[in-house]
């Protein structure tokens, strides 16, 4: 058997989120349709880094099944491809140790939250970024932004229906990229919970807009409470965009950032 | 009655075209019936500067309607986008004289043409660009372009099904703006006949992999039959982008070109 660790990207929009549930489409259960039609009628289990939400998009979720086929490691991405449907792709196929799990190997990730401004929703952006027409002070937000970095019990930025004990993560780098109307949010750190990162973007823009003082998030922090954060921010501006690994695990050096 | 001039942007992906067809989705049918609402459900005829097809985007669609409501002409665009569905974006809304139509006082058009090509398909871009994973070279494309220009007949580059008797047209500009695996085509005219870009870009392209000599297309002109050109290129790389009308109809000076 050779393990295969597999890039993917899916526009999240027309999915019941990632993992495989009964009735719903989810990008899971195309994914292992297409293994099950590579392998002629046998099913393959996948193992991802995680699962991302309804509506939630990925540049970069990354997974790992085991294969009997033996073939060129990198050919696995053409093989995908030309089985999944449009709104999934494979960026990159590599054989990987069987020590490599795609969940319990990862490092951390970077998701990130777009945001745009104009005064009237853009027809083209409507399930890929958060529209805001309000004024936002992006100075506030990364005053708000800097209370939430470092090790903390995330708690209050975790949904209720999370079956994870614990709590404890660390964010490394929360920056914002401003360009005309649109603002760009990028999360790092070694892992993050349910809606975390939606619940910190809901977060960041009621600092933004004036309603939240950036000093409330260390009250929210120590409350470990999810009523005392503020509203979820919409799923359809959220993005997968990296999952780290420790180098052992890949034949490539670490890519630099990519352009979208 | 005021006469309103309305520019609008829509994602084509979900319409069957621009204009009103039984049983289909439309453009021009979800902004009749956004009026309809606004005018207390009495009709209200709108008129565009020209269909787009199933598909086909528009970042500068122009249309024009006469209503008896009195308010500022500039909050038509607000009150519009209340009624209109995510797919549709009203830009701006002005009030223009009488003698203004939307179609017969346009004096030019640019439309847009996106061809991407990275190996694989981009799921975010499924709808919003043709997938071309091919070699293409743009200097041969650039050759074949140069004898489009000017005024011509242009048959064998209008699909058979038009109305239209006089197929001379004038073609002032075609660029090419390249950007890593994005190749964009921006082709400014008097006027273009039904399916005349998406002919035109087929056959640029076709000069492009090499299959066609720059210098066949003077052939193709001159044939007058459609049969000479190359297939059509897919709808969803295509984009209206401007319609141009002398700037007496326009109490704003010429916009900029726009950034998308």
């Amino acid at each position: 058997m050779k393990r295969i660790k597999c890039e993917l990207m899916y526009d999240g929009s027309r999915f019941s989120g990632y993992q495989s549930q009964p009735r719903d489409r989810t990008v899971q259960q195309e994914i292992e349709k297409a293994l099950w039609k590579i392998h002629k009628k046998t099913s393959v289990k996948t193992h991802a880094s995680g699962r991302t939400d309804a509506g939630v998009h990925a540049m970069g979720q990354v997974l790992h099944f085991d294969t009997p086929i033996t073939m060129p490691a990198e050919r696995w991405a053409r093989a995908l491809n030309g089985e999944l449907p449009v709104d999934i792709s494979v960026k990159q196929t590599e054989e990987v140790p069987e020590t490599f799990h795609s969940r319990y190997s990862s490092v951390g990730k970077e998701y990130r939250y777009r945001i745009y401004r104009t005064p009237y929703r853009d027809p083209f952006r409507t399930v890929y970024a958060h529209h805001y027409p309000y004024p936002l002070e992006v100075e506030r937000m990364k005053d708000a932004a800097k209370y939430m970095l470092g090790e903390h019990d995330f708690t209050s930025f975790c949904s209720t229906k999370t079956d994870k004990e614990n709590k404890v993560r660390t964010v490394h780098d929360i920056s914002f990229i401003e360009q005309g109307d649109d603002l760009e949010i990028r999360f790092t750190g070694n892992g993050f919970l349910y809606n975390m990162v939606r619940i910190m973007a809901g977060t960041l823009i009621k600092a933004g807009n004036g309603r939240l003082e950036p000093a409330d998030v260390a009250r929210i922090l120590a409350a470990r409470d999810r009523n005392q954060a503020p509203q979820t921010a919409p799923a359809e501006g959220l993005y997968l965009w990296k999952v780290h690994y420790h180098s052992t695990f890949s034949c490539h050096p670490v890519p630099g950032d990519l352009h979208f």
